[in-house]
């Protein structure tokens, strides 16, 4: 759980926005849980001013073919310090630290063929001549049967452990138009990761992963995305559904499918759109009613600065997060046409049920609850509005237009 | 585990030989476990003379759309008794007693527009249209969203229960390459056989299933098959190490993945090709280890009465099939180019491993024990040759081309 | 030049309905150049009412598997004279006579195994057991390898050469989404109609063909279809520019990409949808244009006894059927964005020029005419409106929304 | 018909070598009508050495983008010269002089920005962010929605013009792996070319082009690749029979369908494999008589200097250049399997015929000469013995296995 820069200031987040978000999520959201401040992609990039990148510009680079913070962005960046103040503060407040990186080496790098940490291979000996990403003129890929290729992901992760950086996530690699799934340099990043002695959470982007590739991600990250970038529309939240399901086998302790961070509160400030969330509460409340029960990670979106009450109510609810934290079993019960029912276990025998209605006109879902274990006037909760009732032997609730219902059932064994 | 007539006799088993493989069974393997005796495809076909099907011949039907032994073929079936005496008979040693159906309703019933058991609908009502097999003439199947499409499947395995038949395999469902996995259907059939009375295996082919639908499988059948039909190729052994591993998260009691017959011994009767098996002893040895290490369901293909002592001591190796009765955790732990390795837990903290050689060469296959909770001095055990060892913290061993070795540990905890 | 019951009878137009429309044509466009009378799908299926086929029910057959004209729909074929009392009656109008057929051999031939004329094959010999039209169940495609295959097919344009058929269009033959272009049928097919003793034109459905088969298309058939089924939706018409476009080289005399029917006048009566022309007149034009200037067959949809005065002044223009008839070198001269411009020439050095605005907007349309070779002040006409004017070195022409223009110069050489 | 420095050195020709074959072909072969010389791919790269590309290295550029030749390989290039000295020599022998290059703006042009001829955009300000070569990392693809790229293309191709370039083969455009068909970049490079007030044949590569571009293939080059880089294997012979039958309807004067160089004679000095040709004299001739009969330009591959008499007399048969010279008409008669008949007319009303036999053993090949209008008795010619018989009604001839036969007849009209 934490916040991360793109759905607001796209490639252009700037230092004092980052310590901001930080002190806020401090101050009001450690307490529900919320940790991590991710600096998102391009914070070398010193004319970075929106989610459209500049192609082919020149980036701050150091010595050894690593890109650095640009200095006139994050000023205590300055003298080579890279981002060890800036998650020196973080830290200082109690959260994480966490940055993006692209995967490959700087294109300048190899067109200049500059040196390599560990090494006596250069840029050019390494990069893969056709590997580049569909949308970002950073970086060429890494050959990782080239020498040298090992040395560089090293020299990369060692100085993030320099720095103090306990989240990276690693984008075009988990999924290309271009080239699918980049197994090697994943293999690569990872036992550079495991070699810098310092524990990091490993995210790859984007999706959507190959439900194949499953076994290899588990074993190698421990997050990654579901879905391409999710923004606040409907569309990208009802077709959720299905990738959570899919994914269904594959979450436990340690590696979580991803399906990407929550678009809501005041976002698109220097971002694609923009003006705050184009979605409906009862929307929002469906978003984080699935993201929850699938237990994906939760990345904030938004400036935490301009929180209002109700989105803040929404991400805080300490019953809704405990299922989020402790739930087992997280499945979807049954799918019928727009009416969805997942259900999940708490480690006390809770039993949770969500109900979703996909369908444009509101619709009434039912439940057997009898063939879920619960008895007959079981007392139970939902979790949204914190009203209590007794159980019948079927559930029936009429749930609004892409709406979702929250349950939670105490069971007896 | 149990015997399938498919590999010896295609489509054109006859009774007799299916009571001498039972009699063979009961008195000679199913001490190891073995017990199911399924009839492979068209026991109602009067004509089927080897794994060529004979196109729009007539088939024997009830009255109500229904097929039925081919009572030239199945003498005890005379009179409208279907497979219940052979059933008996199959029961009495001690034995199940499984069939093979196509999915959908014959296509002469269709034709003829006969009567369904249980609904004023007809043949032609619950036929769809463009709905066939890619690969035989017999069916066409059934349209889901029809009236009369539920009841039809119900009347099939009312009847089947009144047989008392225990396994059935519905083919033409889990992949195709004309129309993909056949979902619809799928619910109808485990509907039906949910209603029936009589608990059934029941198993899903051809393959290979997708792995997208791997939630919907495992809810909804308990075998489906991870690959086309499989024989005595090495081909067709080595891409199956993929399979397995991709399906890694989804077995568990209740629903396997498949990988499909051992085509050993005497197999090829009047089937394809034929003559016996072509695999080497290391390659069986190898597809022996695989199966039973993924656990996958094991029907033996080859003519019992046939069983010579090697293959025989290959399908009864106790410590080998306890391995498949009872290991957890079952995964492969790496794979380097053509060399795998594969792992499972015993429920006494035994640690299996099995080494694979994919490799035209022989091969060194390196392990690192001490990674894997083994202590050096650890004596292990060679499961196929019955020697005994003691541990060093690497294991390394050679391994002849296409062959396997397999290890189990004690692990203290 | 013709008529086809599809568009306003679907599968179930009358022996009365065919007439009437012969006797209307004969009358009042037969000057024009329309001569073709064209009966669609399933005249020999007793039950049609729409264009909605029935799944599997009893065709009209005769004793050698051939479909015949059911006699309650068209009574002069009563007492086995099929096809050839009407054909009779058509070709006593000055007009020409023409069926529509499936590829393939009836299912029902295949099921009761009946007799082939001229071979002791029968139906179940030379059905594909997996050739199956995706949309309509009436026939088994056959099988081009078997014995019999060819003889069937002679059987059949020996009856339709009997009749007096003039054109025959085969279905389910030149594209499907199941299986492609049916080379071996067509094959089948022009073989037969060769041998058969009588001219027929053979025109093949349904599209789009693939223009990688174009030289077998030219030396096998003379018309086949660039699309789908086309209907009066402005998206149909405006994919045909790039078809049009396409097949450019492919159009000569004995051998036209055929752009379907024209969905004009009454039309839908017992079709799809229904009760008229959805077109505006601007795209009524457009389509007509297009049409003639890429010399696509023209087969008219609505019935003939309900053509209003504007819709019959469309398709009897004779400056535009002029051109239809004889222009060549008919191509696109440019393409930009929502502007499209064809050209061709006249044999007395008349050039044509079509001007198309695919736009949702008005748009001015400019050709250079001195890079044509027209002079300044050569006069030119305005086949739609009959307006003259004289030439500058640039035409600029306001064209409306889905509109076209089209002129004709006299070209000095 | 001209020689092209790839099939034997690959990326790294010499002035020398280029002058000494200049030489051979002015002395030996211009009377047979070879007369084009040239240049292949990366004349620019001071360091290539054979046809493997060395990625990301410097590439000798002048100040507006423009690639100039590396004067290390070509010393006359020297002071800025480029290749006019060369261009100078070639024409001085009475030939014609081209050269490659591939679509696009160099990469390092881009990555320092450098300037553009004609216009105040940059190199960064044309490239495309994501269209690169599959196999190459020389260049970047120009965006033609910018500003600055229709003047960069034609600062190239006014930079030839002034060299005296006569023949320009422009490659990574024609089809791509990654992309297809760059029709934006065509468009811009034939504008430049057409502006630039010299006349130059446009050469498209690599293949295979897609039919359906033919159109606009046909407006906009000269010639374009049916196949990708063709070899001396039989199998990249053998697929050339259907491509070239495809493209049939679009050859004609102006607009060419290429099969590619005739790698044939001394190849692969500095090239893929190497040592000289590895197809047979019968497989030879048989890609000789599909080049001519289907009119392929004709680039010959080898080392002039080198060539063997044998492999002269191939390339310079008259009767046989004649025909590729004159003939109309150009088509497949038919194929059966492995038989393939190939047919012309020439101006004089001759008749060509050409049979191949593409299977592994001889076999006799059939074509009816009555059915071609030819009568029995006339005489005519076997092209490549120079052997007369007379004609029979039916021609019947044994051809050899990869082996073809061509011939001649005098028709009567």
């Amino acid at each position: 759980m934490g916040w991360n820069s793109w759905d607001c200031y796209g490639a252009s987040v700037t230092e004092a926005e980052v310590r901001g978000n930080a002190e806020y999520m401090a101050e009001h959201l450690l307490a529900s849980g919320w940790e991590y401040v991710v600096v998102d992609i391009q914070w070398y990039e010193p004319g970075a001013f929106s989610s459209q990148y500049r192609p082919f510009v020149p980036l701050e680079m150091d010595d050894h073919s690593r890109l650095m913070p640009a200095p006139n962005r994050f000023p205590s960046a300055q003298g080579g310090q890279g981002f060890k103040p800036l998650a020196d503060f973080v830290h200082g407040l109690g959260l994480k630290f966490g940055i993006h990186i692209m995967r490959g080496i700087p294109r300048q790098a190899v067109h200049q063929n500059t040196a390599i940490l560990g090494t006596t291979q250069r840029a050019r000996d390494i990069a893969h001549p056709q590997s580049i990403c569909p949308w970002n003129t950073d970086m060429y890929g890494v050959d990782p049967a080239k020498e040298g290729a090992q040395e560089y992901y090293q020299s990369l992760f060692d100085l993030y452990a320099s720095w103090g950086v306990d989240f990276v996530k690693v984008d075009d690699i988990a999924a290309s138009r271009l080239y699918g799934y980049h197994k090697g340099e994943v293999e690569l990043i990872q036992h550079a990761l495991k070699q810098c002695g310092r524990e990091m959470v490993l995210s790859l982007s984007p999706g959507p992963a190959d439900v194949q590739q499953a076994e290899h991600l588990k074993t190698h990250a421990n997050m990654w995305r579901m879905t391409d970038d999710l923004w606040d529309l409907w569309e990208h939240i009802e077709v959720m559904f299905e990738r959570c399901h899919v994914w269904t086998s594959h979450r436990a302790a340690g590696h979580w499918p991803d399906a990407d961070m929550l678009p809501l509160g005041h976002i698109g400030i220097r971002s694609v759109d923009g003006g705050g969330c184009r979605l409906t509460h009862e929307e929002q409340r469906t978003l984080m009613t699935l993201w929850c029960i699938a237990r994906s990670p939760l990345m904030f979106g938004g400036e935490l600065r301009d929180l209002d009450p109700w989105t803040q109510s929404l991400i805080t609810n300490p019953e809704v997060l405990e299922m989020h934290r402790t739930s087992e079993g997280n499945r979807q019960l049954f799918r019928k046409d727009h009416q969805v029912v997942w259900t999940a276990r708490g480690p006390r025998n809770q039993l949770y049920l969500a109900l979703f209605n996909l369908a444009e006109a509101s619709g009434q879902i039912c439940v057997n609850l009898a063939d879920l274990g619960v008895a007959s006037g079981t007392p139970f909760l939902d979790l949204w509005t914190a009203e209590t009732a007794n159980a019948h032997s079927d559930l029936a609730v009429r749930v609004p237009p892409h709406g979702a219902k929250l349950y939670r059932f105490a069971v007896q064994l």
